[in-house]
């Protein structure tokens, strides 16, 4: 398999590539095992009396639940349930019998086998920057998002292989609420064959996002529910809330046997703990109760354990990214997922309004944190500024090279004889150079990572090709994936079926965004 | 001890900080270990080889030494020398002995107990960028080096703990060569306490080096030759040469017992093997010469094993810097200095020509490679741009911030019953805030990095405060440093002295850059 990006710079730079010998480099970002040992924050101790404290907290303090029908599934699991207040109290034994049921291992379709990803400790995935109300590029400037621009993020999400879901990037605002997941099941099935999202807005719009993709992927109902064909993200409410669409999401999910990722998000200072361990108890408590409604729901379900857990700026209240204590926490996090045994979900981040040092800076230490925490699928790896508020088409792009840089070190290095060149180092004499030997001849177009959007000529050849910043660079990277031809090829049947569901549906009046 | 950045933002919120309640943050990043346990690249049983290999490469391929001295002293260390072609073989034992010889701990001496720095595995020293030609900043472009920028920079370095080195970071090319280190020991010692940077230019020259730090320090001969008040760089000319600064200075600072930081600059596909574990090979090779003719020059001589080892654009042949392929060799070489016992010093880098995107994801990459192969000293940690041709002040400040949250990774993070805020987590009802809650006012203007340059203000303020990128806030933050008082105050008469020998020595015609 090649990353389009390897393929596509060869392409661009045709005549010396074509004169180029020897094999193309061929990369395959698809399947990544994270090669890093996973780095404790806390001693073991210190992260089983955390655990200790968060199962206190939901036997004793409760956790708030809006939804009827969830409470009611917790009673039957056997929690006490207090109808007046909608406190749910959960003993331990029903939330380790949970995380006991929970599969330590699945798999996520796609719709090509080479778009499965297993979900499991030693995975890793990850998803672009998702779930802003706006998007950007130097070309349009800031705007609400639109189906264009979730549109064309879906194209752009495709053309790199080491972004491996695809996810709600940018809210289609000009599409009416209950049409718009019509529109991103159209905008995703027709573009793109890797793992759809699908909202939990209330179950009308999930059952039908359902629906749309079980008939897009040519499948019966009992193949559908026999593995996981989608997911969702599941926010709790912190602290200690879990809402009505987020309830009925998690109980629907676990009974389509779809999956979910369990993602408390706790900002430090504001609605979690000042301080790190306080705010992953807190955060590990709700994904406890997330993931015991799931189970509960449907023995066995598939959920991903997740945090997102960073500080706010205590002077403004702002919420700050990429920080040390994001860093700090997701090591902690990913110390309590391996404690559980499942797969997780962590996250990159920047606060910074536009692309620049500080953007780079935030995103990449925020995505150390999540490859150090061993997670299995990183959220908001590419594209995500002002926290979330905005994905930028030039951030995705130069994100990318962060995000290939950190997937070839997932590969592994030649380290045989004949890569280690005794050969070469015999040849080459004392203060010489190794540009024409054989060693070098022989691999020289397949030795290195070749980024994207980072430009390594010297300063007077980058002035004379007009002193471009990387933002200004990746414009043109952009602009040429969205003009250049898609990657993918939907069966035209299969789409028209889709919009002749979507149309049909429209004119019944759409599915409200709640149950 | 207060980082100066966190005393400083508090005192610019005058107001703010003064109305604020219970203890300033106050960190220390002076100490530095390093937390992150090692990674390995390569299998215990292949790093075995790459060693062997490079014994053999000493053995039987050797290394041309340029100095006739240098390969005297490894003639009569038992080395076979060829004086025709200036080749010098090492026998393992040889080299091995000499490994063994190098202390594994030693102090860098700083101008006060506070800047002294433990040169040993686990220790974590950084360095700003050093070695310009060039400096650049948005106010006054891009120039040659001169005395200016050296003595700005090293008030900017000085002015940051978490910078614990001074390098040379810019070449004053406005002064004669045979009085520059007049000119920068006077900039470095009159303006900063932490551990000097001495050029191996010549015999003569790193001879007055060390008079000026021995009289600046009010130093004995003898207590000067007892611990290593000052270090220098060590480059050989890769592949296999060691030429005659580089000789005389190895010889040099070792019977001084002052600090040399071998450093092997090998760029894959350039002056080193395209593959990584070729490259490595070479540079232990090297390094493990260099440090031998230490040894020989003096038993105990305190030295650092380094590598800088990145790759090259093939199809340009320009130096490239954050590549994966450049952290790969530096987890490489952290698992060879493991293997030696030896402090060992690696480096972040960058190829971008401003401070963009690019920069920092590059700067960031190669950095975490040097934290994560559990290097001593971080060289280039800060300000480096354009693959080392110009150092940016811009850069040096928004490479801060990168720099703190790393440091702040280093620090304890409190995880006692206290901090874990079950009493908060029962104050604070489902769905509320932690704004307000006792265990939030008794911690929350300690308990998070406070940035010196990142700008965590939503859109609108941001907006309104000008649209300001990371870079245009470094500038007013850089002026601002250098326009406030210094934070070290010399001994006037020591500085008296320093410009009266520096006078006389000019009068006297100064000293040659050679020996």
């Amino acid at each position: 398999m090649t990353a389009p990006g390897q393929t596509r710079r060869g392409g661009r730079r045709g005549a010396a590539a074509a004169a180029a010998k020897g094999p193309k480099r061929r990369v395959d970002y698809r399947t990544l095992r994270n090669p890093f040992p996973p780095v404790p924050l806390f001693s073991e101790d210190r992260i089983a009396v955390m655990h200790e404290t968060a199962l206190h907290v939901l036997e004793e303090l409760g956790i708030k639940v809006l939804l009827p029908q969830a409470r009611a599934i917790f009673k039957a699991g056997g929690a006490r349930v207090d109808e007046d207040s909608e406190m749910v109290f959960i003993g331990r034994d029903i939330v380790m019998a949970a995380v006991g049921s929970a599969p330590k291992s699945f798999v996520l379709k796609g719709g090509d086998e080479g778009r499965d990803l297993t979900m499991e400790l030693g995975a890793l995935t990850i998803q672009a920057g998702a779930g802003a109300p706006h998007a950007t590029d130097l070309v349009r400037g800031r705007r609400p998002g639109s189906l264009r621009d979730f549109s064309e993020f879906t194209r752009l999400v495709q053309y790199f292989d080491v972004l491996h879901l695809q996810g709600p990037a940018v809210e289609p605002q000009d599409i009416p609420i209950h049409e718009r997941h019509y529109a991103t099941a159209h905008a995703v099935l027709s573009q793109s064959d890797k793992v759809p999202f699908v909202f939990s807005r209330g179950t009308p719009q999930v059952t039908e996002g359902f629906e749309m993709i079980r008939d897009f992927r040519g499948l019966s109902d009992a193949d559908f529910a026999a593995q996981s064909w989608c997911y969702t993200i599941i926010n709790t409410n912190s602290p200690r809330q879990i809402d009505i669409p987020m309830g009925q999401g998690i109980i629907d999910f676990a009974r389509a046997g779809q999956a979910a990722v369990i993602t408390p998000f706790c900002l430090m200072g504001a609605m979690a703990p000042v301080t790190v361990v306080g705010a992953v108890v807190l955060s590990h408590a709700e994904a406890l109760a997330a993931i015991t409604l799931s189970q509960l729901s449907r023995h066995g379900a598939p959920v991903l354990y997740g945090a997102f857990a960073s500080n706010v700026d205590m002077k403004s209240g702002a919420p700050a990214f990429g920080t040390p204590e994001q860093v700090k926490a997701s090591l902690a996090c990913g110390q309590l997922a391996r404690m559980l045994g499942l797969p997780w979900r962590n996250a990159a981040g920047c606060a910074a309004n536009i692309n620049d040092a500080q953007a780079a800076h935030e995103t990449q230490m925020s995505a150390w944190g999540a490859m150090l925490s061993g997670c299995t699928m990183l959220i908001h790896g590419a594209g995500w500024i002002e926290g979330g508020l905005t994905v930028s088409y030039e951030k995705l792009i130069t994100d990318i090279d962060m995000l290939q840089s950190l997937a070839e070190l997932c590969l592994p290095t030649p380290a045989d004889d004949a890569a280690m060149a005794l050969d070469a180092l015999k040849e080459v004499q004392p203060g010489g150079h190794f540009f024409g030997c054989a060693h070098t001849m022989e691999r020289f177009d397949t030795a290195f990572y070749e980024p994207v959007s980072y430009d390594w000529s010297n300063i007077g050849t980058w002035a004379e090709n007009g002193s471009l910043d990387a933002n200004t660079r990746a414009t043109a990277i952009w602009q040429d994936i969205l003009e250049g031809p898609p990657n993918f090829t939907p069966d035209a049947d299969k789409v028209d079926a889709l919009q002749a569901y979507a149309a049909k549906r429209i004119e019944q009046g759409g599915a409200p965004p709640e149950s």
